[in-house]
């Protein structure tokens, strides 16, 4: 044990009167709600680069943390592994993620790089035997080095997508090799500063090419997880490729990926798209694209990726709603992308951090499934649409503009609004937050 | 002759030196350039609805202008058209563009509504016939009378959906028998107010139908027009599913339209959708969706549809920068769908509105003309991806992870990022400007 | 007894478990906390403007709501009252708010829109005398009418300044003849389209000498109310000179009046203002200027101004516990500025839309007493700037420059950031919502 | 000579249509416009920090850039400024600006800080014999270091108000003994995360009384430059205290600093804080408190702050009509606070964004002046308020409601909107651009 999180107990469920700061008020991971257990339901995952790679800097100030594993020799990067895992066994958490550049040092080229990862992946299996979290996903970091700079698969730059690609590729076999129960590209740098200098069309076949070797790579090693992208509009980029889902949607359908590839949804980045979250949510659903979810919140005001902690039960709620309304995570999970504010300096903060927002999650998916278990709201919906699953209402669909103009003429037809309800729902809906 | 324009007379050029506020300064229509006229190129029109039709008013207050042809009688509708004509022939613009319900009163019920609509397309027709001016689009408006107020091809109720279909219909009849060369859907109320009230994914195939329906009647009827759908991302709604281009990409896809539909992209909705007008532009290229123009510009800083006449020649330039490399128009043109400020309440404001916007324009597609024709801007762009160009380059996309892991560690391939340049491309660029 | 409403019995308190849509769950008038009613702590308004004037229409569509006494006519406007009295009466709510143009139909002049407003002045009276609910505010609407379209204090033409202050006077003698306890001025058209044609200095001289004279004028008439001025960063203008919280302080500072008036603060204003709505109270708290509140929300992803009823419980908490550290109202309130969503078109919608209001406000308001009464969330506050109460710190902000640098020298000062504890505090909030 | 521009000619006017792209082509020094060369009318200044401290670093990647002065030994302190001497020169710039921070090493203490600064002082003192470049501004960095992760003056820990005080002094003491012409505060970490740690009362005062101390500080070490506060919304923090023009001023009538405290703008941040930089302009000339500008732009579908170069001829003509209206700058100038992208690598990079932003200021400029001499634009504002400056208008800003109200009645005053004449003032403005 290292002393890191010293005198930190185990968290515990303790229930809504708790007066004890480490325990969940909400979180009770064993609790059946709709057939599941709520562990089985949110499957939550800390991510590993926010709680133990970031160091607090953000433009205008550097490293406010002080962690005893920051620096660059691999000794450091398992005592990190360690403080991790204690961690994960103190909130009980089932999952994790991780990018290689969390994980392992920087080495001085793609061979030290892959080395080094396969070292630390051995030291994580290791870690992974006494504990019982596993991997939700893994992901390759192709934007923080320079090298990554104008992109990735979308670089100028034949050689950098070399590089990407085979770090996709170590990164996958890292994934494999845990276990890891999806893979995830996020394209960070995949966009552009400045159209005077990109090639679009280009850049955007060059993306496609490289996600079909993806996925041709998933079924060559029999990788049986899911292969998500995470959509988001802006920043680091002007713009970036993987904009919204509708926009990833039409991207997976130009390369033939539809069937193959899925979303993994921030709420920070629906916001930053100009969406809710459950809009996200609920278009992926439609889409059939939903994958996995990172619950973590963004500021309204702020216009750009904060990344915060969820801490609204009334959102999390309308999320979990549509997640469940998908059918609820299959390999998917609420992973936590999200880092604590840099003031928030010590050990207490982190794991504080982690169990409120695990709270706040567990309610929020109690209320969700109280909203469809009492089944107004969706009655309500059903009933607005009724008209179309008449007859008449599906032979409308199949019928064409001159026959539906005669009708319309005929029959004078000459609707009169109904009222859409939407406080009367908005009610409904508070009766369970 | 109507006395409304009284004293106002036919624009001409004059120049950049001249004085004369009713003359254009940019603007001289059989200018030639890269091949073809200025009015070639630009292909401009005025916004039936907002030119004659708009009173004026907004969320807090109500008309301001005084037009004697305000009112819902025909003859009041036969005196705006004949205004309308007359403007057009001041500015010698080549193409408008219309909305039935800018047109003909409205009416009790469908049938009238199509009553008034064919016996004005009738008093265009003759109006045309004395004018050099031709149609560019026309479109439906489905979305201003409460019967919409659920959407059109979206709403819960299916005789709106036919009452939608039917009126579709009868625009694309009045559209053919002018001459139009593109029939455009824009969305307005195809979108939600609240998810809580809204099926998304029975709504979207509806308008997907409804999409399908007006294609295949196009070609029922001959219609040799492109179809068109305008992006825009919320407003009047909270959500519009035509969000932005990549949105509107993957919905033809979807529903197997991408060869038959194209987009008409406003400058104004782009920056809405947190996008620039350029890369609207660019992308729509990429995807070979390209149709037309709105050149309006939204007031940065309000987060709702200005409207308002361009003034910007950068921006214009970089407008028809894009154009231009998407070989120009065909079937599109420059549409402003700009209505002046509510202040401005002279019929000397809406003429000079036009001849600013234009001069903007014509000053912006030279600009463009120019930067091409000096071939830097482009040699640059092409440089910076020349590596893709050679057989490895072109390799690589042919190749598999494994391979090209293999490779970058045999060869040790370690990228050295290159300057992507931007202030200089800046620089080169604001040499036309 | 009109049959609007017919069939919507009296709202009463049935607790959280009710089932019965037309009750309400947590605003039990007669609760109390911290030593006051629910009714005394929230001070509920309806805005008659919203409710009963508002037609339903928005840029892109019109009227979409029928109710019987739209018109003009005086027989219509006293329908109108007598329909908003019965639902204030349903709801049980202590306040009104009015504008003149809500109240009176528009004349053809000032003195025709005086006899109009004191005709419906007289009218109201007699119907508070049957009735338990007060007038919270009055204002003018300077907005609507064209003759506004340009400002009303702020107008180039000092023809319309005049009328402004007639009106505003008017306003002022029908709010005082009606008992109301505040008058308040939303200056709607006091900002600028361009700063083209704008002379910013003039102009804001304009509206502080009227806002001196509404000040001079309610101390010559006695009125005991006080006076509020309602920020708003733009629209309809691009930019109201009444932008924020902090503006309007620093306007009030420069002519002499922030003894004199104080601010009433909308949700929705903060958000479009790049605030947050606690930041908004805080401030105005901590400036001495915080006089009332407009409780609705603005939607987060519209850039316009939303109005709509407030629906999240944690937001509502978070302004509450403001008003309550700002000492509770004195004459302020909770007025709704709130309206349904133009497809919400049945009386029901109405009523509701204001029961789930006053619910979700009594919960935040409660949650708030609650945080406050536990305590801890300002115990930690107060820990956090401890040093500042000791000698030591009071000395520093006596002290200058130099003796600071001499001291830091000497005491080699060099200081440890501590934790902000942000997550731990959001952790403990959450506790009461 | 260091050899980092190697090969670098001196930059020189060369006239609009010179290939060489390291000339100037509107930037003629020595051109006079209005009665000043343009060298007197623009004052640029490069921003030391951005332009030789920053490594090219975002929130999500590391250092670009490769300078061969990065690190933290005084040698490379001296040979950083060592080559930004020799930029200066190659520009032509007449002047610079500074934080300590961008100029020594970070010590282990305010003691060990203070040495460095003040060698490093000597050193510029020693570089500016040698050169024609001047101090327009130097500041304090109260920001980047960890101490002042929750404020400086307005930190809860009084010891990081000391710490910051001390710097404040020895950073005045810098800017006096280099000849600066101004001292700039920037409230970076003056603001908060969030409100449930912050006593936003008492952080005000504190920052109010920081402000004071350097004010008494100036006028004890007779410094005759301006003291200049530079507003920002947000970013790094939630809400910064400085928030825009308006906030300022409000501030600073509160703390009895109007007529000692003057507003550096910067173009990004006006468009962050919601307005336009000519808003900005136009609104503390109107209040008296106009001083330098930061003329770098802000990308407008960015949130965060992108401290892009100029590159829009009409935007800086709008800003430099504003400058020109308040008789031009007298301590004050354009300082470039604007950064290369991360992409742009190359020396050549550095030189060049400097030479078009210069180009694209001259360029402006010389637009504002022509407007400003053509006269057309200020005449039709002077007509648009014309009323007001008749006795009758004057007489009514002296009068009251009831005697104005009488008159309204007595004369029947009814005014009649007037065109406010937007795009043809528009027009006339885009004749000069």
């Amino acid at each position: 044990m290292t002393d890191f999180f010293q005198g930190i107990p185990q968290i515990q469920y303790e229930g809504p009167q708790t007066d004890n700061e480490f325990a969940f008020r909400h979180y009770n991971p064993d609790e059946r709600v709709m057939g599941k257990s709520l562990k089985e339901h949110l499957r939550f995952a800390v991510a590993y680069w926010h709680s133990f790679a970031w160091e607090g800097g953000d433009p205008f100030g550097g490293r406010t943390f002080e962690r005893p594993w920051f620096g660059s020799q691999m000794a450091l990067a398992k005592l990190k592994a360690d403080v991790a895992f204690e961690m994960f066994d103190i909130l009980g958490v089932p999952y994790f993620c991780f990018h290689d550049a969390d994980m392992r040092p920087e080495g001085q080229n793609f061979a030290e790089n892959t080395r080094n990862l396969e070292e630390m992946v051995d030291y994580f299996a290791l870690k992974m035997e006494a504990s019982q979290t596993r991997l939700l996903w893994g992901t390759a970091n192709l934007f923080s080095h320079r090298r990554f700079m104008s992109g990735a698969a979308t670089n100028p730059d034949p050689d950098v997508f070399a590089f990407s690609a085979a770090t996709i590729k170590s990164c996958m076999d890292a994934t494999a090799k845990l276990g890891g129960e999806n893979y995830v590209l996020w394209g960070g740098r995949e966009g552009y500063e400045t159209l005077l200098n990109t090639d679009l069309a280009r850049e955007r076949a060059q993306a496609g090419r490289m996600l079909q070797m993806a996925v041709e790579y998933k079924h060559k090693i029999g990788f049986k997880g899911a292969i998500l992208i995470e959509p988001k509009p802006q920043e680091p980029t002007k713009h970036q490729y993987d904009y919204d889902v509708a926009t990833v949607y039409g991207f997976l359908k130009d390369f033939g990926l539809e069937e193959e590839v899925k979303v993994n949804i921030e709420q920070g980045h629906a916001i930053l798209a100009g969406h809710s979250f459950e809009h996200e949510l609920a278009l992926a659903r439609a889409l059939g694209i939903f994958g996995s979810i990172d619950m973590n919140r963004n500021d309204y005001q702020s216009g750009w990726d904060t990344d915060q902690f969820p801490n609204n039960v009334p959102e999390t709620a309308l999320a979990y709603y549509e997640v469940l309304k998908a059918g609820g995570f299959t390999t998917g999970g609420t992973n936590f992308d999200a880092k604590l504010r840099r003031q928030s300096l010590d050990p207490q903060d982190l794991i504080l951090a982690h169990v409120g927002a695990m709270d706040i999650c567990a309610a929020g998916l109690k209320a969700a499934a109280a909203m469809l278990e009492d089944g107004r709201l969706e009655t309500a919906r059903t009933e607005r649409y009724a008209g179309w699953d008449s007859a008449e209402g599906q032979a409308l669909l199949h019928s064409d503009l001159e026959q539906i103009s005669a009708r319309v003429v005929a029959e004078d037809i000459n609707p009169e609004p109904k009222s859409g309800r939407q406080e009367r729902l908005e009610n409904l809906m508070n009766r369970f937050l």
